[in-house]
């Protein structure tokens, strides 16, 4: 057996390396058995600390404008947690206010689920988004059919993502056409679909469905829409988030004239949740946006030990650097066997890389064997997802193995 | 201060008391350490011992005729699995059965979100019924318009769910009358909806919406009807299991001539999912019913100690004998204070005990002047959902302090 190591991290989900000393510290702490055998129901009955877990944890690393957060347990989860307060954000400002009552025709028709009670609006996703697969989050999600098949669907409308041609520097004027065509399409839904979007909800990078990428003007122009239009800007950062492409956030990418609305994330966080910014987010009743357990203390601590780990390690710095010097071994790679390693893709994104191969699944098959478990994305993309802490010496080995696997 | 317990727990969620020493031994023991950090993504990657985790834990209580179990994280969540495995199975039915491929129509429409890929099917569930706050359990759940406002809704429907009358001895001709009513108008809605139900769902109590029982012939009917029809039956036991009602799961009171084909579980299990005995059941293909954590191995080693727990201090039989105990302490307070205490109900239903109050509020807040958390459900009962250990000496305590309440 040579060497076995995971470029796929437990489909991106693992942040700091398996068995980390650090998280190991906190796993066998008094408070992490306390939070499990008392798991309290958090919206009733925080726990005494659980202020303080989220303060040095979870929100110590919010993203720039947003210092709230809903915590929830998983991506899914957290979309739909992010969508229903998109949902009682827009029903609000129709309604005129956070001090104005619910009609009694809203509460009885709600009961049996009509509009007005249940409002007739929609999530916008795009295209080749993947947002999850409960009922709600799999309305939004557009990756593949085997996701979709005989589930029933609320009449929510995608628009189209940009579909980038590689390489960027030869494609420049395409691209933003293309780019353009989109907003122009997306705008055109915005408008006139049938139940008005309270949100868009979009990934930095669209991750299950085939690793698209986009410009950091893309999503300033959809952040530009959604303002004129005044509906909400929900960011994806399931898959991305936590430091993969180089940014703790992947959106941190796009400097953007007004940070999301909201930002959801999970996955490598360990914990689930979205923050936002805006206290006209916040429910404006209690039970409104209410669960039993509302997240997982025993996860929040973990998170927090994981951001702690990653403070240590300066590990966004070097998901950076060591994504780099990856990308630029790929490049090498795709000169040399341009035929295998098409629309390279990922540059300044950190470790968050991945390329088009005529012969996918017999790719990742012939990396097993060769003691690399790498997974794909959409149809034909080879996609990288390690973990935080691989290094320049694990960026060697990678490479040695995929030309071995690309020769043979 | 005097004594203060709660017979509340967190909603109904603590199984086995704090800090239990037997689950503090699970909860640092080096595999909870290792499940805590390691998370694997279980469909594509479970631990080496994460079979024998579910064979000795979650699969060894598994409700008589299921041998299947898949695992999710929330209740909200459990019943949306059950609900999606309900729709791949009619669709498959209608299809011709499991090796029938999807064709190109369904394939394109459900990136849609149109049928027939996303099928114009529902779910039936009952008036007062609660299952979750995900988009598709929120739409089956009719407890409260401050559950339900502003969030879209699927357009599934709702049956009437019985309205007993108490006490039970006193109206056995008006209380079958109206089961046989709920029932009729139930099969009305199979039949007639303009999205045929896949499934129907159902608590055996129904928890949130108010503490309402029925009896084992209502949900034999409702059996036989998901039977007439060909559709599913998934029980609720979300609240109900593990246990509280004096049996494991509540439906085992009810002796079926066939068992449910799908029951959910979380809350007190700390653990959450679904039960299933029909190989038909399992998805066809991988992929349909899938995402990244499938279940939390941390959440299933713990389920493990309580099921340890529950046996070794024997707690269902205790929670059926002081449930009895404390039914009767009730019913001693409910004929000096009839006013108090109306519609005292779950006799035989172990700890399941509830009742109106006129003064339900207020109630409530005096009981914790005297060092009781206790909750409330629907609009005006008083729910009592202590912990498996609760004790007679538990049960004497709280029935001095809802008297000294009452007199107040």
């Amino acid at each position: 057996m040579e060497t076995c190591y995971s470029i796929y991290a437990q489909i991106a989900s693992i942040p700091v390396g398996y068995s980390n000393p650090s998280l190991l510290l906190a796993a066998t702490s008094p408070e992490m058995a306390s939070s499990l055998i008392n798991r309290p129901a958090l919206g009733n009955f925080p726990s005494h600390d659980w202020a303080e877990i989220l303060e040095t944890g979870i929100l110590r690393v919010a993203p720039k404008g947003l210092n709230q957060v809903f915590t929830g347990t998983t991506g899914s989860d957290a979309n739909e947690l992010a969508y229903k307060a998109a949902f009682m954000w827009k029903r609000q400002q129709e309604r005129g206010g956070a001090s104005a009552d619910f009609t009694t025709e809203e509460m009885s028709s709600a009961m049996n689920n009509q509009s007005p009670g249940s409002p007739a609006l929609s999530i916008l996703s795009f295209k080749s988004g993947f947002h999850g697969r409960l009922f709600g989050s799999l309305s939004t999600t557009r990756s593949k059919p085997i996701h979709k098949l005989d589930i029933p669907s609320f009449n929510w409308p995608q628009a189209p993502f940009p579909m980038l041609k590689y390489p960027l520097e030869a494609h420049h004027s395409e691209n933003a056409a293309e780019e353009a065509r989109c907003l122009a399409a997306t705008e055109e839904i915005i408008t006139t679909w049938p139940l008005p979007p309270a949100a868009i909800v979009v990934e930095p990078v669209q991750s299950e469905g085939g690793d698209n990428h986009a410009s950091p003007a893309f999503f300033q122009g959809l952040r530009d829409l959604t303002r004129k239009h005044n509906i909400l800007m929900i960011v994806d950062e399931v898959q991305t988030g936590v430091g993969a492409t180089g940014q703790f956030w992947a959106h941190d990418h796009w400097n953007l004239s007004h940070p999301p609305d909201m930002v959801t994330f999970s996955k490598k966080a360990q914990a689930a949740g979205y923050y936002y910014g805006d206290a006209a987010l916040r429910p404006n009743k209690p039970y409104r946006q209410f669960n039993t357990w509302m997240g997982d203390p025993a996860r929040a601590i973990l998170f927090r030990a994981i951001v702690e780990e990653i403070e240590r390690l300066d590990l966004v710095r070097n998901t950076a650097a060591v994504g780099a010097y990856l990308y630029e071994g790929l490049q090498g790679l795709q000169r040399r066997f341009p035929r295998e390693i098409e629309n390279l893709r990922g540059q300044g994104q950190g470790l968050f890389i991945a390329w088009d191969s005529p012969r996918r699944d017999e790719v990742l098959k012939l990396l097993k064997t060769v003691g690399v478990n790498c997974g794909g994305s959409g149809e034909r993309a080879v996609r990288l997802r390690p973990m935080l802490v691989f290094q320049r010496h694990h960026a060697d080995m990678f490479l040695e193995a995929l030309e071995k696997v690309i020769r043979s």
